[in-house]
């Protein structure tokens, strides 16, 4: 035997590891880091597996969160839910046992996708008070429902069950609940429950969501919609970003055996065409045997994929919340502050990195209540869920402060950091697998291609921004002189005749002269569903005039009878332009519509177009995008953007390191 | 058999997840997250594991870094050390298995304690190179070295072996060397192996680390010292913060029969006595047996606990970096700008997170070429162990945001927020179990008793800053006062006696009438390993004085054979007092002194205290702390400092919870 070294007496003390040995010891990688938090976190868990077994079973989901107050410090928490339920013999391992899921394998996005949260929530309650957690759960076309009292055995990573048995649960058709108990404190604001699962209602608002405070108040997140979001489509991985490793073992277990069908069949993207370019690109013959592949010829293949253009993964995999409720989502939140404007949203397209998708959205709300000598507000959301906390981990939160927000308009010390003015920035991850900085899932990590689509997002968004800001500050200008002009010419002219003894004279064309625009101005009034628009175009110029003028309206909402000027063209139902007769020199021309069956705050700002007449001439609305007619404005501004993208863009992480910093 | 309902699709696809599998595909919660990232990180998690395996066993750290590139995306990386060694048996399990390890359960300070860190690094490198990493080791007294190739099953964690050979290493007589590849980006900078690694030997100054960079480039940075940090003491856990369930699983696995037994013998600084008051608070005997603890007497038992005042645990589990090297450090770092001051660092006394104890050390550097108009520069330290990496993430930069340093002398908008100016600061939390976000190890946790102890430590040591800025600024405003009395004054008895044609009179007793004050100034020149100190005391009273004054000097360096007036007390080695000759009006007299044997910066603010003399009347210097004689100044400063705090503390968690906000 060897001596007694400190090499040996380590080697006596190795041992492995319980991953919920580890996790009880490290609670705070969870999020169970303070007391306030933790009852959040066990909410939050239990919502989002309810919100994720709805989905996948195309249910509406109804979901009841309850807190009792047991005494000064623990509180017993319940959810409950109307999704598929458990089945009971799976039961024990879902709530039991950490690493344990049926979602860590699929490429596609939902919210739960570990396997720890739950148990780890379980464990977390048995660790600070010492008691069992109670699961009930019933599947369709069961006569029972099966209730079990759970404990976790951390040191094996095992369900202990202390009490199993079937009991009626007539109410319910399928569903479950899950309750426990925790040690944590109930607290009201801005990181609360209530807040997470307002944010939650806003985003996913297919829910309804009952809450039921310690006081015993309700509060009920009403369901604003009956179309569940579509359903993602699982997919394989996309070829892009993958690793050597992780394509060596996709060789290894792979059930094809000649490489152009595993090409083919085993990645999202590659068509027969695509697979035999890659093997022509790695210099490999179609028929390789996936037996015979080496590091050699792995490497080979790797590098043949880099270089063969394949296309981005399909959105369908992915559930973005759209432009729509992400404008709808922002004024939930902001019915008291009035913003002054919302920035028409941006969606970027999917990317991928390490062979899952993503796509980005954005939307920017401006002015109006919000505090104009703070740090904007910042609105995360992954997958769905909003984020409460961690903001200073998140990408999100590095890609906004490495913006340069003094181009956009708002206040920002030196072109870097949280800028400052009255402004929310919401930003929305979307993933079939969102790289989390810890299993507490509060924060993305700065992958820099994920952070690099948010800053693309942020600045089209931004631009968004800046285009209003400067239409704001011209027609506030324009209007001024008007108002000077329309006042002073008037009463100069009443002045002077009054001396001279003489009548007023007309002074339209004096006033036309000066001015020499044609000013357009908007107003819409709402009631009772109905939003009444009046367009107002002022021709201040010498000569008669005749021009296009087009809009964009929600989809369909356009009472075509009620139009004072029957559109020229109408397209999709949401584009609309008028041919406006002549109008005269000094001559005032309205045109009317009304939209019906929409909410008030849907439709606010009124995006105006002009064409056939020079733009220059005209204050109030922007020139038409060149092809309005053949593809949407949308794509067009998405056209510009990527344009100015790519002045934009900046060597972002040079050899020195610095850019990367998240510092 | 049920129909197939979704809840039994799922269950289908229910499974366990492998650790190893998991991290996998959540890198980036191991800290790989970025090509420049991942090579850090691989050389972090060899380096720590090497310094924690030479101060377990006492040996002082000599170690090798070496990188070589491979291609443009690929790295080997290997890391070689003098310490213990592992025995042959252990190493594919040390390397190749994922929550497997020796510190895990250990109560003791340490730099890894997950049993993640080197078995993830070698999965990265083969995940991203399908390379397998080479361990080689060699016990004291073995004749040869073990020398492995491994890879790591994921889906099973399980360690594989591709080769296994005894191997001489005749140079080496205990040690260890682990060479993986890793794809990646190597850079210099801020976030950097130099700059890690740089940062590691500042608060290891025992170590020797060797780095050679990929074009052959060899750095060295020296070890500083022979003396290795005190070796740390494993400690039963610590009662404070203890929750229920832990308490419940205690008692089930005590060895202990008494209640009163187990308390005294499973937990630190349970003494019998206050077992016994502990029994007595909880209403249990003493000798109830631990077989019988129900929920209801486990709860009674931990409301006892919480009603007894246990003491704060020994600092000996734990290894603050001291004062000394935080100056050190700090001046290490700062080489080029030259700063203004160095606060005196603080280091606050151990308190306790959940039964584990941790305590706080701040330091402050101030001024000179440091930026004035940018963010101040955080330096985060883990159980000595350099924090580069989500600096938004940790406590650390939470406790500094929080902190109003407007009032130490520091430009902060609207008093929160990281400060600007020209300041470093340096904190350091050390614990048995520091609680990290994530497995990365990145970022502290916010747990609020560490959050509550990092503002105490930051605000005592902005105190000193404030001290110093007042100082500086008193000190500028007296010397320009001077300059102007002691130019102008004779200036103008010049003028007055040339027109009244009358000689010019002796001014020092004018002089003296308008300052009416003693000015104490100091300097230190530095040459050869002496410093030598010059006090030259001015006084400009109209009265003879006669005081005492004195002074702190790092232990031990002072020559007393230098000095010109012979201390009438020494205490400790670094507490000097002269008793003064009587001083008549307007007269100089100058102190002088040597200290031997310190670097050049290591003594260079003088603190002079005066006492036996109104301290309204002298300029320069302090009153003497009250017991300067019974006890340290440092420990009456921490006093003053803990009435300060208490008058500081505002409640920091109140019910709404918005001071928990990590925004």
């Amino acid at each position: 035997m060897p001596p007694k070294t400190t090499a040996h007496k380590l080697a006596k003390d190795q041992k492995e590891i319980s991953v919920a040995e580890f996790f009880e010891k490290n609670r705070q990688i969870l999020g169970f880091d303070s007391p306030i938090k933790s009852i959040i976190m066990g909410v939050k868990e239990a919502v989002d597996n309810a919100l994720d077994a709805c989905e996948e079973a195309g249910i509406l989901p109804d979901i009841i969160v309850k807190i009792d107050r047991i005494d000064q410090r623990e509180y017993c928490i319940s959810i409950e839910d109307n999704g598929p339920g458990i089945v009971s013999t799976s039961m024990p391992n879902v709530f039991g046992r950490l690493l344990y899921g049926s979602r860590f394998h699929a490429v596609r996005q939902s919210r739960g996708q570990q396997g720890i949260g739950i148990s780890a929530t379980i464990m977390y309650g048995q660790i600070t008070t010492g008691k069992p957690a109670t699961a009930r759960s019933k599947v369709e076309g069961a006569e029972a429902a099966k209730e079990i009292d759970i404990i976790i055995d951390t040191k094996k990573n095992k369900p202990i069950l202390l009490r199993e048995e079937f009991i009626p649960w007539d109410d319910v058709s399928h569903g479950t609940r899950i309750s426990f108990y925790m040690s944590g404190r109930y607290v009201t604001g801005r990181q609360s429950i209530y807040e997470y699962l307002r944010q939650t209602a806003i985003v996913n608002p297919h829910s309804s969501i009952t809450f039921i405070d310690p006081s015993g108040k309700k509060y009920v997140f009403d369901r604003a919609t009956n179309q569940l979001p579509p359903k993602t489509k699982e997919i394989k991985p996309h070829p892009d970003g993958l690793e050597l490793g992780t394509l060596m073992n996709m060789t290894k277990a792979t059930k094809e055996r000649s490489l152009v069908k595993f090409l083919q069949n085993d990645f999202n993207r590659v068509s027969e065409r695509v697979a035999k370019e890659i093997c022509k690109a790695a210099n490999l013959p179609q028929t390789t045997r996936l037996t015979s592949m080496t590091l050699e010829s792995s490497k080979k293949l790797l590098d043949g994929i880099s270089k063969v253009k394949i296309m981005a993964p399909q959105a369908d995999c992915l559930s973005p919340i759209g432009d729509k409720l992400i404008r709808t989502g922002l004024k939930h939140v902001l019915d008291e502050v009035r913003p002054e404007f919302y920035a028409p949203p941006v969606t970027r397209d999917p990317k991928v990195h390490s062979g899952n998708p993503f796509l980005v959205e954005v939307g920017i709300v401006y002015g109006g209540g919000l505090p104009r000598d703070q740090q904007v507000q910042i609105y995360r959301f992954a997958n769905r869920v909003p984020l409460l906390y961690q903001q200073g981990a998140c990408v999100i939160t590095k890609a906004i402060e490495n913006t340069d927000w003094r181009r956009y308009g708002l206040e920002q010390r030196g072109g870097s950091g949280i800028p400052f003015g009255p402004a929310i920035i919401l930003v929305h991850v979307a993933s079939t697998k969102v790289p989390f900085t810890s299993e507490a899932k509060e924060a993305i990590s700065s992958i820099p291609n994920i952070q690099e689509e948010i800053e693309l997002a942020l600045k089209a968004c931004g631009r968004n921004l800046r285009t209003h800001l400067n239409k704001k500050e011209r027609r506030n200008k324009t209007r001024a002189k008007f108002e000077i002009v329309q006042e002073i010419i008037p009463l100069m002219a009443e002045k002077t005749s009054g001396i001279l003894g003489k009548p007023v004279p007309d002074l339209r064309g004096t006033i036309t002269k000066i001015m020499n625009v044609i000013w357009i101005d908007d107003s819409v009034t709402y009631e009772k569903g109905r939003h009444r628009v009046k367009i107002s175009i002022y021709n201040y110029t010498p000569k008669q005039q005749r021009f296009s003028i087009h809009t964009i309206i929600p989809g369909g909402s356009l009472n075509e009878k009620s139009c004072s000027l029957k559109p020229s063209n109408i397209k999709d139902e949401e584009k609309i332009s008028w041919d406006l007769p002549r109008i005269a020199s000094t001559e005032i021309y309205s045109l009317t519509y009304e939209l019906n069956g929409l909410d008030a705050d849907e439709y606010q700002d009124i995006e105006l177009y002009i064409s056939k007449i020079n733009p220059i001439d005209v204050m109030g609305a922007d020139p038409l995008p060149g092809d309005w007619d053949v593809e949407s404005v949308n794509f067009i501004e998405s056209e510009v953007v990527d344009l100015e993208e790519e002045l934009d863009e900046e060597p972002d992480y040079d050899e020195s390191g610095e850019d990367l910093d998240d510092e």
